[in-house]
C-alpha cells in the first residue's frame, strides 16, 4: 500500500486521478488538495463523494502531508513552481517537465527545460521520482508513430481531434457551450505545444494541427508518413504484451466509443496503395490514457505496482 | 424564368435542393419527384410545405413533367440509368457521371466513364446541359488544393471531417444514432470514391481520410502539402472575386459554424515553418456548397441566370 | 424605410437581431453598438460581416444615432438603465420591463415595475413605442396555453426544454461545454423569473421548470392542464391567420428540427383521455419567435411595417 | 457462484447486461446468445471481448445451457414466447410480462396478462425465479412517486426525457441520427407502454409524455404532484438505507452527467410554494438502473447475492 496525495483536484484531470485512486487496490487517499475548495468536505465537489474521503485541504497542505504519491493537476506555471517533497513520487500532468531542450522549453512554455523523466510506458518507461507525464495529442500520436520511427520516410502529418475535456474546466470563450456544440474547430494551427514534445521523443518532425470535436471525452490520431517496411509488423511487435494498447484486426478503425472512459488505446494500420502512404490511427481517451490514466499507469511503475492496477481497461460495451 | 423538377425529393440532397428553388428568383417548381411519396400531397414530407407545391409524382412522371431544369437527387445506378429528357438541364448529385476514366468508373461506381460534365464552378464551371455535381469532400479538398496545383512538391493528405447528413438519410447502422453521438469515425480509410474524384481534377495523387463527426451538417477538409511559392497569395487569387469562397485573413481558422446552413466556403491557408508544410484548411456545409448549393450554381451558369441566384451566401452569426 | 441600431451586439440576441435588420425590407442598420466592440469594423466580430456594414461604436453613441427603431439586447439591469431617445421605437429584449406588478418586479429583477408594453403579438400586440419583449420560456408557455386560458380547470404544469444559447454568451460554469454536453440540466426549478412573467398575461398560477437541452438553439414547452371544452378547436382558432404560429394536425408532435433558425412556433395540440389531460406542445427557436424574431416582429407592428417583414418563417427541410 | 446466460446479446441491453455479467464477482458466463451472431466468437460483436468468452449460441442454444440466470433482452414477442428453463432464474428486460391487468396486456402488448413478479427492489422486490423488469421510465416515475403514493392529492404528472439509447439498436427513421441530433422530440404522446406500468405500480392515474434527447444515455423525469405532508421526508425515508438511490441534499438538482454508466439514481425534492406544487425530479441511466443494472439487482435478490454485486454505483466525475 501507498499513501497519496492529489494537488488541483478540482480540475477534469485532478477528478479523473481521484477516480482512479479510489478504485486502486493499492493506494490509499491521504489528501485532496484544491485551493477553491479548502475547508469544504468531498461532497461539495460532487454530491457522490461520501463521508469517507477527506476533506479538501490547500495545494500546499495537500503536498505536504506526507504522501507517498503525489499527483500534480494542475497548470504548468504552479506545475514548475512546486517543489517536490522528499521522498515522494511525483506526477506531473502539465506540460511544465516534459521538455528537455532549453530553447524549446523556453519557447513553449517561458520554463526552464524539464530535468523529469518522461513516462510514456510503451516507449519510455519512467524512471525516478520524478515523472512528467506525456500529453494527449502526444500520447497519441507517439503511440502510432513511435513503431515505425527507423522506418519512416519523408514528412509526417498528424492530424488530431479531441474532445473537449482537453481544453479544461476553465471559463474562455472556445470552451462555453456556443463555440463547441455542432461546431469543429482547428486550433493552434502551426503553434501546438505539443509538437516539439512529439519530436521530442520520435526524433523527426512533423506537421501537426488538432481539432476540437463537439463530444466530452475521447481524442483520435490520424497519421500519415510513408513507411520502408512492414508498419503493421512493426505495430504488433511492439504492443505484443502490452494490455493497454490494442492493435486493431486489419480492416477494424479506431472510434472514439470504445476507448472513452478507459485507460486503454486503440491503434489501427493501413496501407494506402495509391500514394504508398501508410495511415497509422490511435484513438485514446483525452483524461485516460491522454492524462490521468497514464499518471496513474507511471505511478504504477515508480511504486513498484503492478502496471495496469488501478486502470480501466475495457469500458462499456454500449 | 425557368421551370424545375426534383428527382428523389425525400432524400437529404433532394430536400436541400427543394429549398434553394423555392428562394430562388428565377425557378418555378414544376414536379416534386418521388417513388416513396408519389401521390401524397408535399406536406406529407413535411408539415411546412403548404398547398401552394404540386404534390408528389412519381421520379418518372417528374423527369417527364418538361422542366427546364432537372435535379437528379437519387443513388448513383439509379442515376446512372436516368434518362435526360430532351432540352432539359440536368444536374446530377450523384457520384454517377463524375469519374471519366474507364477503369476508374468502373471500380469505383461499377458504371461507365462519365460523359459529363464536372461543374465545380470556381474551378471547371460546367458546359453543356448535363452536369456532373462534385462529390463533397471532394469540394473541399479541391477549393483548398486547386490553386497550389502547379506549386505542389511531394506528398498530399487530405484529412476531411464531415457531419452525418453527409452519409444520406437510408437507415443503416453507421447512421444510427447510437453510432454517431459522441463519437468520431474514420471510415472508407484507403478506399473512398472521392479519392479518384480529387486525383482526377487535381492532376495528382491523394491520401484521403474522410472522418464522420456527431453534427448534422457541415465538413471540413485539413490539407497538408509542401508548396512552392506564396501558398496565400495563390489562394487568394483563385477566389479573388468569389462571392462563394471566403479567404480568410491571416490567423482565422475555418470552423464549421460560420458556413453551417449556407453555399458559401471558407479557406485558410497556414504555413508550417517547424517543417515547410502548407496547410490548407477548407469548411463548407455538406448538404449546402457539397450538394444542393452547387447543384443549383451550376444550374445557374447552365441556364445563364446570375451565378447566385437562390443561394445561402451568409449564414446566421450565431 | 426605417433606421435601426443595435445596443449590446455582440451577444447572441444583438447577433440575431443584426441577421434579421440585414434581412429586412424597410430597415436601414444606422448603428451597432457594443462597449467591447466600440472603435472596431464590423468584420471583428464576425469575418462574414463585410465592409458596407457601420463600425462597432459604443451603446451610448448608437442610442444617441437618431435610429427609428432601437434594439436593447443588454441584460436588465443596463436596460433599466437605458433612456430612450425621444421619437424612436425601443425594443428591450431583456426582462427589465416586462413585470408589471410593483412587488414582483422588484422580488425579480430589484427593479421598479414596468411601463412598457409587453408585446407578444398573437396575445398582446404592442402599442406605443416601447416595447418590453417577451422571454423565450414565457412566449413558448404563452403561445401554448394562451387560447385555453378560460377553459382551464385547476393546476397548470409548464415543463419547458431549451437550448443551451438561451443561457447567453457570458461565460459562467453552466454554459461550460463540460456542463451541457450530453447532459440535461433541469435549473431555477422553483424559482425561474418566467413564472411571473407567464401568470402576467395567462392570468393564473403555473409550476414551471425550466431545463438547459444539449443543444445550440430551439426550445420546446410541454404545458398539461385540465381544459374543459375542445381544446383543439381553440387553439386552431386564435391561430386560424397566423404565418408565424403553426397548428399542427392532429397526431402531428412538434419537434425542435422544424423551427431551429426560425420565427415561427409549432403548436401540437393533445388529449390524454386516460386521465382527462390536454397536453399542448409548443417548439421555437429561443433566438428567433423566442428572442430576436419577436423583437423585429414588435417593431414591425409599432413601424407600421408588414408583421412578417424581415422573418424567418420556413427554415430547412433536413 | 452462479452460472448465466444472455438472450439477444447484441442489443444495446444485452451489451450492457454482458458488461455487468462479466464484472459480477459471483456470476460465471455460460452462453452467449445471438441468432444473428450465433457461430462466430465473442469478439465479432467487440474487437475488445477477448478470447477467454464463448462464442455465439444460438438463444435457443443458450436458454438450454443449464445456466442458473438468465437474461432475456429480447423484443416482447419473442420474450413472450420464450418458455423459461426448469429451475433457472430468469429476468425479463422486455415488458412482455409486466402488466397484469388483462385487458391492458392485451392493449398495450397483444399478449396474455404478466404472471411474473415485477422487480422494482426499493419498491416491490422481486419473488420467485420469474421476474418483469421494470421500463426504463417507469422506474424514474416510480422512484419518484412512490414514496408519496398516499400523501398525493390530484392529478399526476410525468414529464420524461431520454437518451437515444433507450429507443433501441434496431435501424428505424427515429433512430436515424438524423432525427436525433440537435433535437428534441416528444413521442408516443398520449399513448405510451409505460403509462399503465406506472399507474399499476403507483396505484393512481398520470399524465406521462417521453421526449426523446439527443444523448447517449441517461433519463430524468421531472414529476409534479400535490403531496399532503413532507414530500421531502417522506423520500428522504423510503431511501435512507439505499446504496442505490441517493436522494440530492435540497436545492441540488439531478442531472444525466452523474448517473450515466451508473447502476444508481438521484432524486430531488422541490416545493413549488407558488402554486403548492410538489416537484420530484429523477434521473438514472436507461441502460443502467433503468435496464440492466436493475436487472442484475433484481438477480442478485433472486440468487440470494448482495443485492448491489456486480453494479456501478459510482460513475466517473468529469
Amino acid at each position: 500500500m501507498a499513501t497519496a496525495a492529489i494537488i488541483g483536484t478540482a480540475g477534469y484531470t485532478g477528478q479523473e486521478t481521484l477516480d482512479r485512486v479510489l478504485a486502486h487496490p493499492g493506494l490509499e487517499l491521504l489528501a485532496l488538495g484544491s485551493d477553491t475548495l479548502a475547508g469544504k468536505p468531498a461532497a461539495a465537489m460532487d454530491p457522490r463523494l461520501n463521508g469517507h474521503l477527506p476533506a479538501f485541504v490547500t495545494n500546499a497542505e495537500a503536498a505536504a502531508a506526507g504522501a507517498g504519491v503525489v499527483f500534480l493537476c494542475v497548470g504548468h506555471e504552479a506545475a514548475a513552481a512546486f517543489v517536490p517533497p522528499a521522498g515522494a513520487v511525483v506526477v506531473d500532468l502539465s506540460g511544465a517537465h516534459r521538455l528537455r531542450d532549453a530553447a524549446l522549453a523556453e519557447r513553449w512554455y517561458g520554463l526552464a527545460p524539464g530535468a523529469w523523466s518522461y513516462g510514456l510506458p510503451e516507449i519510455s518507461p519512467p524512471e525516478g521520482r520524478l515523472i512528467a507525464n506525456p500529453g494527449c495529442h502526444a500520447t497519441a500520436a507517439l503511440l502510432a508513430l513511435w513503431p515505425l520511427r527507423d522506418a519512416i520516410d519523408g514528412p509526417v502529418v498528424v492530424d488530431s481531434k479531441t474532445g473537449m475535456t482537453g481544453a479544461g474546466r476553465a471559463l474562455k470563450e472556445s470552451s462555453h457551450a456556443g463555440a463547441v456544440l455542432e461546431n469543429l474547430t482547428p486550433y493552434a494551427v502551426t503553434g501546438h505545444r505539443h509538437t516539439p514534445e512529439i519530436e521530442q521523443t520520435l526524433g523527426r518532425r512533423v506537421t501537426f494541427v488538432p481539432h476540437l470535436l463537439p463530444v466530452r471525452r475521447g481524442l483520435l490520431a490520424t497519421c500519415y508518413a510513408r513507411v520502408d517496411g512492414d508498419a503493421r509488423a512493426l505495430v504488433e511487435t511492439a504492443y505484443a504484451g502490452s494490455e493497454v494498447v490494442r492493435v486493431l484486426p486489419e480492416g477494424v478503425i479506431p472510434e472514439l466509443a470504445r476507448v472513452q472512459g478507459t485507460d486503454a488505446a486503440e491503434v489501427g494500420v493501413f496501407a494506402d496503395e495509391n500514394t504508398g502512404t501508410t495511415i497509422v490511427i490511435c484513438a485514446l481517451d483525452n483524461l485516460g490514457k491522454g492524462a490521468a490514466g497514464q499518471a496513474v499507469q507511471n505511478a504504477n511503475i515508480a511504486l513498484g505496482f503492478e502496471e495496469t492496477a488501478g486502470l480501466r481497461l475495457q469500458g462499456v460495451l454500449v
